[in-house]
């Protein structure tokens, strides 16, 4: 099991990051015993989803940390299994990613079509219920369809033995973390933090040169995708440096929060790439089109709402006006 | 020609009604005169597009002010002449009310499939691109019809000898206000200003009836079209408001720029309906209805904005957050 946490200002570079690394590759294994308990039957609801999200969050967390305390642990150990939790945890993402895709399409297609307190649906909303119906089963298809084969990938990836290689580096970290031997005995303060340090400013970097948000002359239309990936790369360098924050034994609830906007961006930016895609299936019925395309909207706007959430929360500019 | 304006303070109620009334007949007279040298040739845009917009706001001006200070002018002859003018100006706003929301659309679908700057789209725009010229081609080609429509209901409605009778009321209504004779000799603050005071009460009542806006969780979703009634009604009150505002020589800019934000959230509910109709056009390719989905949205999106810009406008509370 994990150490107690050290007070970090008597203990050296090594003691902090041994114990986090080791506290998380403990996690890491009982979170896998769990998954492999629960029979790999891809239910991802109850404990085996429960067990696959720390599994995902724990390789995550390790290899987030490998990354920006690299020179303090075996460099060219810390690169090999960094590569591998990498190669893992996106391996065992997909299959979640497209389940939460499915619910959060059916939830804004239901949204959209009007609650069933309304009575009748009149004007628009009776043209999207008979369209709605027909595209949530398109989406259904074609979304379990890529899920069962996440599914299957992830119970390959779990039975190689590329796998087995990963599983048993992480129980040699769990109890004994190949550190670098000088620059572990460092003070946490002399070498932990300025690495922190440094990827807080990469952070810092990128949001900088995010393109401007929500109703601005300048910002680019909610539906231009092509800014998503600068996005997407701010919200993997803030898990980085969320998770060496949390290797300093520091309250991340600001990036944690700023990382749950940005959670929400990628997932309303790939359903409403999913609703495109579902659009272009051939000999669809106009009202199922049509139904895609108000979806698709629609996720663009939450796309666009996520990014002023992410504004106020981690720049702690106000809300700009929607455009 | 209209009377200079008289001193508030000192004029007496007939005579600051009866100043207001001849300047606004007078107007109504001459862009009457305007529009018929025009042609009646339907061009919105111009000299002959300016007098249609003098004439159908005089004609409100003046139904307004019949309508508040009903009881300062001959109430018989006033609610005749109001009727007439509320079926004059609505007939008259028919054609234009087409061709803005053409435009509307049309500026909505160049903008979602990406400006002409931005290199080759891709990804989902592509196929957004493929159906929004196919949609832009039949929302042109259904507005256009309505317009015509609507240009020779203009045409039959000014040759008609109802109008007629409408232009002799407000010939005589230039010269010479039919009022009480006794009302008309109070004072403005006794008269006038209790008048506008229960137009402003009326209004207040209704905005406080609106449904809350914006990502709150009480607010309807903003596909839902139910409550667009309620806003164009208070739409309806804040001009009569306005109208009375503008009889007592007041400042009329806050009224007048949360007008704006009213007239564009009619503007967008209207357009976000035409691309439902034209969505429900027979034998029309999945990407065109894919396109017209996307614009239907947009469209809503767009009067959920205007919402968020009248309260800030007219209410001064921040904006909420948009959902």
């Amino acid at each position: 099991m994990a150490q107690p946490n050290l007070d970090p200002t008597a203990a050296d570079a090594g003691d902090v990051l041994g114990t986090y690394l080791r506290a998380q590759a403990t996690a890491f294994l009982r979170a896998l015993r769990l998954h492999e308990e629960g029979g790999g039957t891809g239910a991802d609801g109850g404990a085996a989803g429960g067990a696959a999200r720390t599994l995902r969050g724990a390789a995550r967390r390790i290899s987030g940390s490998l990354a920006t305390f690299r020179g303090v642990t075996e460099s060219a150990w810390a690169d090999r299994l960094r590569t591998e939790l990498v190669w893992l945890s996106s391996t065992l993402a997909d299959e979640h990613a497209y389940a939460a895709r499915l619910t959060r399409l059916m939830d804004a297609l239901h949204r959209l079509s009007g609650s069933p307190e309304v009575p009748a649906p009149r004007g628009t909303a009776g043209a999207l219920t008979v369209g709605s119906a027909r595209a949530g089963a398109l989406l259904e298809r074609q979304l379990t369809l890529a899920r069962t084969r996440a599914h299957s990938a992830t119970l390959q990836a779990l039975g190689s033995s590329r796998f087995h290689a990963v599983a048993d580096a992480v129980a040699v970290l769990a109890s004994e973390v190949p550190l670098d031997s000088i620059a572990a005995r460092g003070r946490v303060a002399d070498v932990l933090v300025p690495l922190a340090g440094m990827a807080e400013t990469r952070l810092s970097a990128a949001v900088a040169a995010l393109p401007p948000v929500g109703g601005r002359e300048t910002a680019p239309s909610p539906y231009d995708a092509d800014h998503d990936a600068h996005w997407h790369e701010v919200r993997r360098l803030l898990r980085v440096h969320r998770y060496a924050r949390e290797a300093l034994g520091e309250d991340v609830s600001r990036p944690a929060a700023a990382g749950e906007a940005l959670d929400r961006h990628r997932d309303a930016a790939e359903a409403a790439a999913a609703s495109a895609t579902a659009a272009r299936t051939p000999r669809i019925a106009p009202a199922t089109a049509y139904a895609l395309g108000v979806l698709h909207a629609d996720q663009r706007h939450e796309v666009e709402a996520a990014r002023l959430d992410f504004h106020r929360v981690w720049l702690r500019e106000p809300a700009v006006t929607p455009r």
